[in-house]
């Protein structure tokens, strides 16, 4: 098995929640949409963001962990300055994130902060200063 | 924010066993390694799998869910035919999946099945031949 990821599927319960927030106040443009259902978003070259309906999840993958507490799973938006950070964390609040941390330095060397999709999915906006960080940026 | 994933982060419990899985049965190459903290590999151009002991993921980023289910998240291996699918199932089982579903066809028109890493995480292993599948492809 290569080392390689195509798709990452995220469960959620309002596609018109998420719809508002990704296209209308991110102002993300969809691949692919079929209403009720899904929406898929390309975030890297060969990469999809796929938002999928619970149901249709659940029918597939089988029954949907539920409680109080994170989902096991952050995503990340790395970008090469504070400033840069500071500006996307303020785009999330401005799109409606219902949760958004201010940046604090990271003990490991890092600038992040925090916000929540409307399924309250973590999203990490982040310089990362080491070598590996440097290899994510556009 | 442009519309961009860096890294996917996963909290996993045991970070050994994560290794003996992508490490040694998989054979991936980690791009950055902090034994009892973090292992990450690079999966596609720009992107990170990151996965992340528990105890750190906890202190950043707050409790996680815990319970009988699945996290709502899966990520995905897409092929251009049912065969590799079928070669990359059992790739999964020799390296120790705790659990392989075999592949079947899909309503959406792609052929797919299911394994899961040692932290529960389920990988989705399919050909999708619809437009969008073929833009994921190597």
């Amino acid at each position: 098995m290569d080392q390689r990821v195509s798709f990452i599927t995220l469960a959620v319960s309002d596609l018109a929640a998420t719809r508002r927030f990704y296209v209308d106040g991110l102002g993300w443009e969809p691949s692919l949409e079929v209403e009720g259902d899904v929406i898929m978003f390309h975030v890297a070259d060969k990469v999809v963001l796929s938002l999928w309906g619970e149901a249709g999840f659940e029918a597939e993958v089988g029954p949907i962990l539920r409680g109080e507490g994170n989902a096991p799973i952050t995503i990340s938006h790395n970008l090469a300055t504070s400033a840069e950070v500071d500006a996307v964390l303020a785009d999330a609040r401005a799109a409606g994130a219902p949760q958004v941390e201010h940046a604090t330095p990271r003990e490991w060397g890092g600038y992040s902060g925090y916000f929540s999709d409307p399924d309250g999915f973590r999203w990490e906006v982040a310089t990362n200063p080491g070598p590996i960080g440097q290899t994510v940026l556009p």
